[in-house]
C-alpha cells in the first residue's frame, strides 16, 4: 500500500523499446481484390500483361498512313477516302481507346478534318506514332506495380484488376486478444440495470476491440478476470495463441494491480510505469513473441495507452504501415495548463476556429472523451500555452 | 463529331450546385454497440443515468468522517479504529473506484496514513467530500452525451456502453448504384486471358464500389451496359430505388457519350464539363432525390471525379459529417506545371521529405495512381510551383 512508481518511462522511450520488441507475422492470406483495401501485399506484385495491351487511340479521329497527310494544312487540305481499313490515301474512324488498325501509324484528331461525303478533307499534318498509344506505354509487362508492404487502396484495385488480377496476397491480420480484469467488473450481458455501488459495467474491452477493428486487426475479447493474479496469469497464458495481447486494469501499484506482475512472470516486462498525463500506469511488456500493452482501467488512460502504444504495436505486427493521421493547427481559446515532466493529453473541443482545452478532465472522467474533438499533447519540457497560442490537434479517431 | 465542352464550370461551384440539390436521407436504423464504429447517429443521446452511479472513492485509502481527522498531520496524528463500517472515529478501507460507504464523508488517501496494528494512524486532515467522487460527478442522469449527426468513434461507444446503452440509432447508410457504360467494356469475371484488341477490362465499377464503402454507403453493382442511350437510359430507371447513381463512362461530347443527356432526360443536368484536368468530362445531375455523378470512364479522371463530387455527394447524401483528411506541407522536389483555368489534380510521388511530380501522366495513365502517394491541387489561377516551393499534399486515400 502507497506505493509509487519508481520510475517512469519517457513515452517515446517507451514507445521504442516496445517496437524494437515486436516481430512483425509473417503469415499471409489470398484475398479478392473487392476485399483488398486497407489491406497489405505480403509480397511485390509484377505486371503479367502490357497496358495497353493494343496500340490504343488517344483521341476520337481517323487512323491515317502518317505519309498521307504530308503538308497537309486548313489552306491546303488532302482528301482520303474513308474505309473499313488503312491503306494508302484511305483512312479508319477510331474512337479514343480504339484499337488502331496495323496499317495505319497515327491518328488524326477528329477537329483537324472535315467530313465530305464518303471522303475525309485533311487540315493538318501528323507524325508517325501521333496520338497512338503504343502497346505497355502505361504498363509493360513485368514492371514492378507495388512493393511487398504496400498499403492497397481503392485506386489500387482498379490498376490490380486491369492487369488481369482477381486476387492478391496479403498479410494476415493480427488477432488480438482483449482480457478485461477487475472484481469490480460486471459484462454488460450480464449487468441487468444499474448495478449496485462499487460494481461498474466493463467498457473498456469494448473501446479496444472497436480500436483494433480499425487499426487493422481482428479482436478477441474474453470473459471478465477478477483482480487475482493466478487467474490472470491463466487468461494470458490461454491467450497466447493470438498475435498480441490487451490486458486491461490492474496495472497500477496498489494491492489490487497484479498484471505488470504477471507479464514479469510470464515473459519480460519491459516498461511499467510512462511518462504521461493520463496513462501513467501502463505496463507493455512481451511474452515470448507476442507483445502485451496492459491498459489503465480509467477509461482515459486506456485511451491514452491505445494511442500511444497499442496502435503501433499492432501496425508493427500486422507489417500495416503507419499512416499519417490528421493535424489541424488551431488557436487555443484558453489558456493551456500542462504538468511538466509527463507527456499531456490535453481533449480540446471546436470552439468556431479555435479549440478549448477541457481543463480538469481527470483520468476517469469518461463524459470527456465525449465531448472532445481532438487532443493536443503537450510535450514533457513543456509547462503549458496561452490563449492564442497555434497548437497541433489531433482528431480523436 | 468535334463538339467541344461550351462551358466548364469551376469545379467549386460544380460541387456547390451538387450539393444545393441533395437532400440526406431520413432512415434510420438500430445497431448494437459492437457495430456503431463510423456510423452517424439520427437523433441525440441523452443520459439515463448518472456516471459514477454511487459515491466512487478517487483514491486507495480510508473512508473517515471528516470531523474525526480535524486537526491530524504527521506530527500530531490522530488514531481510528480501522473496522467494516464507519462511525465515530472508526475507518473502512476502499480502493480507488469502489464505493464510499454511507456513513463516511471523505477518503483519507494512504500515503497520509500508517497502518498500526488494527488502527490506522491519520496523518493528515481531509475536508468532506475530499476524494469522493460524488453521484453524476461525471456524468448526470439527464446530460446530452452526443448530438444528433454525430459521427461515432470507438471510444464513444464505451461512453455510450458504460450508460447502459447496448444499440443507438444511426442514420442508414446509402446505398449507391454503380452503372459501367461502354462498348468497349468487358467484365472481368467474363474475360478469360488478355481480352481482344480494342476490349478493356471494367474496372472503374470495382473502384468507384470500393471507394462508396470507405466513405460509407453501400456499393450495388451493375451489369455493364453499352453505349446506347435507351439502355442507359433503362439501367438508370432500374437504379432509381437506391439514394444516388455513379454512373461510369461516356459522360464527354463524342458521339458514344450519353450519359449526361440521359440523366437530362430523365432528371436534371446540372453541371456537364467541369474545370479540372483531369476530370473535364465530368456530368453531375440529380434525378427526383437520386444525386447522380457522371465519372469519366479515364480511370485517374474517374478518380478525381470520385474524389471532387461522389465523396462530397455521398457525405451529404447519407448525412455523414466530413472529417478533414489528412494534408502534408512538402516541398516540391521538381518543378510542377499546371493547366492555366483548370484545377490541376497532379500526382506526386514522396522522396525523402519532398514530393516529385508525376508529370505527362495524363487521365489515361493508370500506373500513375499506383505510383502516387498523394497529390498536389493547383488552383485556376496558378500555373505551377517551383521547384523547392512548399506545396500542400492529400494523401491518395
Amino acid at each position: 500500500m502507497g506505493k509509487i512508481f519508481r520510475e517512469l518511462t519517457p513515452v517515446g522511450e517507451a514507445r521504442k523499446l516496445f517496437l524494437e520488441n515486436i516481430s512483425p507475422i509473417r503469415e499471409s492470406e489470398e484475398v479478392p481484390l473487392e476485399a483488398c483495401a486497407v489491406r497489405v501485399l505480403s509480397e511485390s506484385v509484377f505486371a503479367g500483361r502490357n497496358v495497353p495491351h493494343y496500340r490504343r487511340s488517344a483521341m476520337d479521329g481517323y487512323a491515317v498512313r502518317a505519309s498521307d497527310t504530308l503538308g497537309a494544312s486548313p489552306s491546303n487540305p488532302v482528301l482520303l477516302q474513308l474505309s473499313d481499313k488503312v491503306e494508302e490515301s484511305t483512312c479508319t474512324w477510331v474512337h479514343t481507346g480504339a484499337a488502331v488498325p496495323d496499317e495505319a501509324d497515327a491518328v488524326l484528331m477528329v477537329e483537324d478534318t472535315v467530313d465530305v461525303g464518303d471522303m475525309v478533307e485533311v487540315r493538318a499534318q501528323v507524325y508517325p506514332n501521333r496520338n497512338i498509344g503504343v502497346v505497355g506505354e502505361d504498363i509493360k509487362k513485368g514492371d514492378l506495380i507495388f512493393e511487398k508492404g504496400h498499403l492497397l487502396r481503392p485506386c489500387d484495385a482498379a490498376v490490380l484488376a486491369s492487369l488481369g488480377f482477381s486476387s492478391v496476397r496479403v498479410s494476415r491480420k493480427p488477432i488480438v486478444a482483449i482480457i478485461p480484469t477487475g472484481d469490480e467488473l460486471v459484462s454488460r450481458e450480464k449487468a441487468g440495470d444499474v448495478p449496485p455501488p462499487g460494481v461498474v459495467l466493463e467498457t473498456n474491452g469494448l473501446m479496444a476491440a472497436l480500436y483494433v477493428e480499425k487499426w487493422g486487426g481482428i479482436p478477441r475479447c474474453t470473459e471478465i478476470v477478477p483482480d487475482n493474479p493466478e487467474k490472470i496469469s491463466e487468461a494470458v497464458k490461454a491467450s497466447l495463441d493470438a498475435d498480441m495481447i490487451l490486458l486491461c486494469g490492474g496495472t497500477s501499484v496498489g494491492k489490487r494491480d497484479h498484471s505488470p506482475q504477471v507479464v514479469e512472470s510470464l515473459g519480460k516486462l519491459l516498461v511499467h510505469g510512462v511518462g504521461s498525463v493520463p496513462g501513467k500506469p501502463t505496463a507493455l511488456g512481451v511474452i515470448g513473441e507476442v507483445p502485451v500493452v496492459c491498459l489503465p482501467g480509467y477509461p482515459v488512460a486506456g485511451l491514452v495507452a491505445l494511442y500511444f502504444f497499442a496502435r503501433v504495436g499492432l501496425r508493427k505486427r500486422g507489417a500495416i504501415p503507419e499512416i499519417p493521421g490528421t493535424v489541424l493547427k488551431m488557436r487555443l481559446a484558453a489558456k493551456l495548463s500542462s504538468r511538466i515532466g509527463y507527456v499531456n493529453f490535453v481533449r480540446v473541443v471546436f470552439e468556431g476556429d479555435q479549440v478549448r482545452p477541457l481543463m480538469g478532465a481527470g483520468a476517469g472522467v469518461l463524459s470527456s472523451v465525449a465531448k472532445a474533438d481532438g487532443y493536443v499533447l503537450v510535450p514533457e519540457n513543456v509547462e503549458g500555452y496561452e490563449a492564442g497560442e497555434e497548437v497541433s490537434v489531433f482528431l480523436i479517431e
